[in-house]
């Protein structure tokens, strides 16, 4: 099934049932009022959130338009948000590209880190920032949102949580986050609010490209409307996610709700760094990762990071074609204080 | 008024208005069932919080005996929990045991974390961990939870968004810290669950002891039954709860519900490192402390961290002696799965 929750004036939206062609919704307000609720007590709800999608997909007459637009992130605000980095190509390009040596443990303890998760951006809200110098930037990723895991929970348990399945734009300062890390305590400024696809689906409605606890579909990233990434989320993830949720579970359990990314999708191809789509690679779901093989190919970046007006889509396709989890489409533009504020 | 949040099976608690003494306490489920809902809309239910807490506090034969064991953290889970270093002596302290400069940035640049907030520990709950040599230790700060704040908020909109103080246990493992700094993304394993005071107090009820953002009273923190630290919360504390939330807002909004933590409190006591209160000092809220101390005067750290079966108890007690918050009394306990895990 697919979830939406949907701008209502509320703080957590209006939770509907989606159809699988994103075509129309289904308010379930008498199942669950909110995504949270229903993920609160899952074993009870979800039976009859997946009856009323079930419904609404074979009713063609039931239900209302679907429109994107008027979707919040499936969990507009959540207890956790733990971010990995499970493409571990993408980091070590990073250090390449600062002529460090990646640590070998890296290829086999997970780097998480703790984000944000009380204020996420709709999917197609702008992305309000003070200052073009902070080195604006998006991340494509994947998400999974999770069940309550218990602490030193193992790998079969640790799988056998993820509920549903999201991607994600992890917005990133690039210009603040050497002095943030630098003082030693991880991204606080460097990592503003992230946003989420306007639908959330489980396992089952991706079928075979589910499997092993990785999405193995190209995560397509357009950048200013020309296509900017397309690497595949099942290849080079050095982590799935069950490996993910299993490190984040290791010293407290997880919260029913908690949401697990992977990290900036990346894909490697053969020995060498990415190529650009034109030159037929899989381009890159973020910009630091292009600038960082310029810097390595050239010596100095050249692409710049975002500036306001730029637009960044992320989006996932069916074999079909047909959008998996509709698209995080946003542009961004200057903050300018509020007078309610 | 003084708010808890009472054990009832839900994920949430059941919120409750606490007489000034602590000793009785009243449901008020038809004005907001949980902290949080009330917290969603604070202008409309602190008024009706505030008038319940006054009926209860005038009519000596209502409600029911307030027992602090029976209590939540007043948030069981929360959307966000930052926490600031604001007593930077304590950071000095630890880089001059481990010989580094401190960056004199720190003096005017907040040090803050992004901590997990999924799932709390309540105030009496055992903390339950693998292993001793993870270095558990206890910190004793003062946290606030404050409204909606905007994003780039000055200091005067920061201030007028706290609503509720408390005192915590930022719990922490030593013996994981230098390894998951290393890795460059901050704290994840070594900041389990923190728990919070029984109950959460609004500004009013600490009189002219709030002032400035800042709470000037002593944290006692009794480890293993006898007193560790007494250290003032208003002294040494660098940047104030104002400073600390916009700090926190800097690049994103926070929302209703946000704890925002000031770190480990410590007292320098003039210009050399605190002392134990038995030498008439101040004391300390975390062992880590007094291992630093341990380490500049004689080498090394003479004094464990917490060992399976050791207590830690930290309590804020106003001028007559009566405990503001109520306890936070904590053992430490060995981690055994659940067959229902």
């Amino acid at each position: 099934m697919k979830l939406a929750s949907l701008k209502n004036g509320s703080r957590d939206g209006q939770l509907v049932v989606v159809t699988s062609d994103l075509s129309r919704y289904q308010p379930v307000s008498e199942i669950a009022p909110t995504l949270q609720a229903a993920l609160d007590d899952w074993q009870a709800k979800a039976p009859l959130l997946a009856q009323a999608a079930k419904e609404l997909e074979n009713n063609a007459n039931t239900g209302e338009p679907f429109k994107e637009e008027t979707a919040h992130s499936p969990l507009p605000r959540a207890y956790q948000w733990a971010d990995g980095s499970a493409y571990v190509n993408h980091v070590e390009l990073v250090r390449k590209a600062r002529k460090a040596e990646m640590p070998p443990s890296f290829w086999t303890d997970p780097l998480m880190y703790q984000g944000g998760s009380d204020s996420f951006l709709a999917p197609h809200d702008p992305i309000i920032m003070a200052e073009e110098a902070y080195g604006i930037d998006m991340e494509g990723e994947i998400a999974v949102i999770v069940d309550d895991v218990p602490m030193g929970a193992d790998l079969d348990r640790a799988a056998s949580a993820i509920r549903l399945i999201m991607i994600a734009n992890d917005v990133s300062l690039r210009g603040l986050i050497p002095a943030e890390l630098g003082k030693g305590f991880g991204f606080f400024h460097a990592k503003p609010s992230s946003a989420f696809s306007p639908v959330a689906v489980t396992p089952d409605e991706l079928g075979s490209n589910w499997q092993d606890n990785k999405l193995s579909l190209p995560l397509m990233v357009d950048y200013n409307g020309a296509p900017f990434g397309k690497a595949n989320a099942g290849i080079d993830m050095t982590f799935n996610f069950a490996e993910l949720i299993r490190h984040a579970a290791k010293t407290r359990p997880l919260c029913a709700g908690t949401i697990i990314g992977s990290g900036t999708v990346s894909n490697k191809l053969g020995d060498g760094p990415g190529k650009s789509i034109s030159e037929g690679g899989a381009g890159y779901a973020c910009i630091a990762e292009i600038r960082m093989i310029e810097t390595i190919e050239t010596g100095a970046a050249i692409t710049p990071f975002m500036k306001f007006g730029d637009t960044v889509r992320i989006e996932m396709l069916d074999a079909s074609g047909n959008s998996i989890f509709g698209a995080i489409q946003q542009t961004v533009e200057k903050y300018a204080p509020k007078e309610t504020d």
